[in-house]
């Protein structure tokens, strides 16, 4: 890294050479010391949250048909391309409108508020410099479209799936974010939603529920009135998916304090890793005495129940508290799961019970159990929130539905997408070796 | 996150609504400012040490047969919740009793060390908050149910297998800890086990060889005298088992230092990746000469010998005296494998000899490569273990057996616990796409 | 952790035994906590690039035939043992000649830097300890040899293999990383590569592509005219390589900074995810140009282009280069594996296209994009290590086919190299439950 001379480039030239960074002419500080971890810890998240997409790419894979699996590899790639690429030249800025007014991070039109040294120093935030701040928010942004990706599966049209997600992530989860992390009308109401129950997983759950209204269900799920399971291709790669997202999930959480504050991070560790553990107990004890079996798909849907439900409060509750949270979370994933089947919503994944049902679940729950926030704001949280992102995606997906068109034939559908869209497969040759044939 | 006013609360909310941070009113000073790395590299060190229970889930999945792959799934996904949920309601306590005396982490009785800002300063601990040392250690504490689990593969209840482990993780584990870890009889004595080759991995060695005793051999496994093989189904899983585990021992034994501290953290890292390369070549030459070629599973092995080895010693012997326990490792846990076969002791993933063997090994090496340690008194710290250890997985298997049963039905194990336990396939219409068919 | 007392020790012991951390007497000061965030970063980035091993195993596993999967899990774990042993006994002396004259960190001849505290504090260097510094590049120096194991898959000899590496590794990386790391003539010339799209990523394809002119394609792969297609196995184990490739890049492009300045660490993190992403749009739309379909093979590739083109100039060029490096890498990757085919040049995961094309793109793009740096030097530097790096290779490699043979028989190649190397499968009963058979 060396120090580049800007005095005498165009404008326009500066978003090709870079920035500098600052030179510490004098001594440092503790404070420049105590900035320095504390951006590192952000970026240490950004790449946990990062794997979060490769979690689930492998949860969305291994649950559904290896007819489809290419398919859902290309869906998973394209979302943190679009996620990344959109938050840069547009999102960042919708989200964060007071900080960041004039251009996103790619943008030509202006240069917004990192020219030169500024946004590189604490003065900027304490916690972090201005593209720590941008690329952890854009991993953020990614995760969105992810939930909707999983629920819609194995029946989208591609081109329909990236449009959609490409405006959602772009416009519309920055808008809806801005309403609290920008400092808008529900953080002036008292509304608290810590890492985003809310913000992120319901906003993705609602959207995952206009899709699966508005595609319908898979040939085959429901028949003559009765519900036919369509198994997952490959178990250990969906829990190598929810092991990869509870990884990730310290980052997410974690690096939602901020700052690499001790105390706050160390507690919201303990907080996400108790509920997540909770919510292996709820679900595998729930489908233990449902099914007379735990059920395996549901033991991995219950650990990102927990996950879900303790994001929105994972620092204001307390470790009991955190295990009540994941405990009911696995019990109401379970539920939530039979609830939509017989609802004949056909969710391959169960993205809409995770992400949305156990989304309102822990964002109500900080009103319920941390003695600083009321329910009944968390809940008119919930219900705004609710409300503008389901129908964003409702008519976003009507939108498309009438012009692209959503749905890949049944024809296609039964040879899969790997061959329909892709002309390839996910598995070729795959030749196993038989000892005692 | 926001401070919380606790003063108005009754004494039983605290355990649910959290407890505040610290209000730093002045200015921070450096030792602030390494108090604060210190614990963020602990926290590193946690999200390391959880991604090896993924590492133990594909590497046990990998190494058996298809048709347990749901069961070995679902008991990886048991243990972490066991683990982390037990340590907070008792082992923490057990563990380390003459600081947390009162109750456990999620305890009502009583609210121990961290009611207040107290365990969240540098005057708790230099190195962690209160909060940070519970964490990382209930990652630690499911590590050696963990270990049991591969060598009981294939053919334990279900049932017997969650209360093992939950009583061997609750009970047998932090009272063991406590002998050094908690400032016990053998650390008083001299004996030294820097981030647990006995601790951890002989103490879950040992409660495998029991379990291996009490279980006898698969179905099919020694049969007329002979020695059959019973071959893994996915040797890629198991090899991205090693891997993570590999990555996972960086903060198993980076993090075990308690510190970020330059030098120490630095040298750890080096010794430990030493002895696992090392472990390969060891593993590596011995197969090609004993079996005329490289065997995969044995050199994936060799690796986790290699760490298993270094982890006593990690922080006070050469980078020469890695290589050689590495690559002694990797000899011994190929020999241990050949000879636990000719005892019929049946181990499917090879877990006695990886952990067992080569824990005794690395925890003997610190006294034949150490001049500050004597091999005598590493003798008696393994002996000691070893007796408790054994025995107590030992009585609890057998009372397991004598009650619900310790394993599953021959005919159920021949169709294979994924039918039996959980009625449902780790592989379910997984479709090959023959190019040249 | 304890203090090792050296002076009653004979010289030899030293390596045995270890050497003592600094013990800081007196406070510390905000200088000392720089350095400990500083050097947390590198060992942080370090397993980092640990990962990326993990990484390329899982891509070229799945993208080439499951009958030689096995063998190439064995050269991929064989390869990080002997860049990390190799790097250890005389890489890291010959890479850094100034630094580290007299022997290896494992060298029995002379101590080195290290004899005691020295290269334990900031007066070593302010961004890291000796050790640090040499794991950090330990876990790089594996990486050249890693691409080439991609390009010669599936038809050469283990012995082989394993002799290239390991003189690849230990002596033709470090003298060529030396030209410019360890301050040579390219660095005097201002030849400018940051993180080594040249110095690693062309450094290992152009050992690639002198390992495939030597091998010749594979049976099958040309046949009459025409191009077959050897389609991979497992394209989910692809695309999860594909992303712990980039994760492991945020420490091969942040650790590069080579301390944890916030400004620095933070824009690189930028510019390497941007460029990802701009890779896959680059290679998407490229394929679904030519092809009609997103090839999900191209795709992964398009990440990979983008982040080796962004390797050389991360920290220098602003965040819309990054992106124009990233989109021209996805597209230039695709033309470059069609290129090679027809050339008959047989690589089966794209490595020569992926590290060597778009490892001279990215080097030349710094000159073209940064004003501090001259295409033509760039252009100096790309032949420089180009003639150098392949002509080693080739004479390595036709040496290596003078004595010991290079290239499988044709009937061990049909049968696969697992049983014919190994004696074993990679998948070996791995059944499949068909729900609706």
């Amino acid at each position: 890294m060396r120090l580049l001379h800007y005095s005498n480039l165009p404008l326009a030239l500066l978003f090709l050479v870079g920035f500098p960074s600052v030179v510490a002419a004098q001594e440092p500080t503790a404070a420049d010391a105590i900035f320095t971890v504390n951006n590192l810890w952000l970026l240490v998240a950004t790449f946990l949250v990062f794997l979060m997409h490769l979690g689930f790419t492998c949860l969305e894979s291994g649950l559904t048909q290896s007819k489809n699996t290419a398919n859902i590899l290309f869906k998973n790639m394209s979302i943190i391309a679009i996620g990344i690429l959109t938050y840069a030249v547009i999102g960042f800025s919708l989200m964060y409108p007071d900080d960041f007014a004039v251009a996103g991070v790619l943008g030509w039109a202006g240069i917004g508020v990192a020219t030169d040294a500024e946004g590189l120093t604490a003065a900027y935030d304490p916690g972090f410099t201005y593209w720590a701040d941008f690329i952890f928010q854009a991993m953020f942004a990614a995760t969105a479209a992810t939930i909707v990706s999983g629920a819609v599966a194995e029946r989208i049209r591609i081109e329909a799936f990236l449009i959609f997600s490409a405006v959602y992530v772009a416009l519309v989860y920055p808008v809806l974010g801005s309403w609290q992390w920008g400092g808008g009308w529900l953080d002036a109401m008292g509304f608290y939603d810590f890492a985003g129950s809310t913000i992120v997983h319901s906003v993705g759950g609602w959207a995952a529920l206009a899709g699966v209204i508005l595609l319908g269900p898979r040939v085959g799920k429901y028949v003559n009135g009765e519900i036919r399971p369509i198994l997952g291709h490959n178990l250990p790669l969906a829990v190598v998916g929810m092991f990869l997202l509870w990884f990730g999930w310290f980052g997410f959480n974690g690096g939602s304090v901020l700052s690499a504050d001790p105390g706050e991070v160390s507690f919201v560790f303990v907080t996400t890793a108790v509920a997540a553990a909770a919510g292996i107990v709820g679900a595998t004890a729930t489908t233990w005495f449902v099914h007379k079996h735990p059920d395996i798909t549901m033991v991995l849907n219950g650990a990102l129940a927990g996950l879900v439900g303790i994001t929105a409060g994972a620092d204001v509750v307390g470790v009991l508290a955190s295990a009540i949270i994941g405990v009911l979370a696995g019990v109401l994933v379970v539920f939530s799961v039979i609830l939509l089947d017989r609802m004949r919503l056909d969710d391959p994944v169960g993205a809409i019970s995770v992400h949305l049902t156990c989304g309102i679940w822990g964002t109500l729950a900080v009103g319920l159990l941390s003695p600083d926030f009321a329910v009944g704001t968390q809940l008119v949280g919930v219900l705004g929130y609710g409300a503008v992102a389901f129908l964003s995606a409702l008519v976003l997906f009507a939108a498309i539905k009438a012009t692209v068109g959503l749905r890949v034939s049944e024809d296609d559908e039964r040879r899969g997408l790997d061959l329909a869209e892709h002309n390839m497969e996910a598995y070729s040759d795959f030749q196993i070796f038989n000892v005692r044939s």
